[in-house]
């Protein structure tokens, strides 16, 4: 009997926010590595998967969803025993929602212009242009979630860990590649460390 | 009394998403504009409500919300006897939210470069580049949308309405003014006319 949910990753992406939800609900799964270096995330098996061609997919019995934010509070509705999410208040859900939509739509395109500018433009010159703004707008966004987004902790939702904390440490990780010092934001740096000494971290990371 | 709930928006931008929602949900609601062309999303007085200067902003009793895909769970949660999402199935859910999602992430950005590319690069030839592929994303985004998340409709979700769709409006009508023809997508287009015969979007508009 195969497990009921395959993970479809590649290192280094946002996979890796639902690939420690996953780890962190003791969920039972796959994971399956998509090789970005023989970009097979534009094979046509893949795309039969996935037809945007991206990283992650979550295969389950009913369907194939994607989009982290999606399969975040997915995960967290699948398995409400891991309470990995605020269910039963929808402003908290929201609030949670909230800080994943920031991370997907504005901070994980702040950083795609690093090495996906050819999304948007195709001169070279304008590729160029865009990767030297991707400090100050990496830097940019985290200064919002520094100010904004960090309460008093532990974790992004107080009190409890849920499926928002993996997402953060993912797009955390980044920094350092996008010329950013995650030391300039002592919340983030401190949640940093302490998500990353997590089990299913670790084990996501292995 | 006040409203309970007040909408921070102004008029082109996704905000009127979240509009339509709330007033598909009945839900009682100020809507106040803020004057893009005076800046006044950048003003103090807005940034006290919404720190990352942009809209929609929804002020709610417990605190302010942003991020469309937030939203629109929200107003669904909040006000369930309007049935705006499939609430009790995860999978469902997660379909829904998959859809905001990629509207979020990757269409309205898409979009953005054609208005906003001053975010991604400082030089005015970069960002003319970036307007020039404008019609070419939105044109390869809607197929991925006509193709792929217009099932045998009449609504995104199959046969109720739900917020996705009234989402779907909103950025399927910034395809005129990004260059692209609705018509080459005969299922958005359907469904763009269908849906802007719902009161609660002339409503919205008017």
């Amino acid at each position: 009997m195969t497990a009921p949910l395959t993970l479809y990753y590649a290192p280094g992406t946002c996979a890796l926010a639902t690939r420690i939800a996953l780890l962190e609900a003791d969920a039972p799964h796959d994971a399956v590595r998509i090789d970005f270096a023989a970009n097979a995330q534009r094979s046509p098996a893949y795309l039969a998967i996935n037809p945007k061609g991206r990283v992650p997919a979550l295969a389950t019995e009913h369907g194939v969803l994607s989009e982290t934010p999606a399969l975040l509070a997915y995960v967290a509705q699948r398995f409400p025993a891991a309470r990995l999410a605020p269910l039963d208040d929808p402003f908290a859900f929201a609030r949670m929602q909230e800080f994943h939509g920031y991370l997907a739509a504005t901070v994980h395109v702040a950083h795609a212009h690093r090495r996906r500018g050819s999304r948007w433009a195709d001169e070279a010159e304008a590729i160029a242009a865009m990767q030297r703004k991707v400090p100050a707008n990496m830097a940019e966004c985290f200064g919002v979630i520094e100010q904004h987004y960090m309460g008093s902790g532990p974790w992004v939702m107080g009190e409890r860990y849920s499926v928002a904390d993996g997402y953060l440490y993912t797009v955390a990780g980044w920094l350092e590649g996008d010329g950013v010092d995650i030391a300039e934001f002592p919340k983030v740096h401190a949640h940093f460390q302490r998500t990353g000494e997590r089990p299913a971290v670790r084990q996501a990371l292995g």
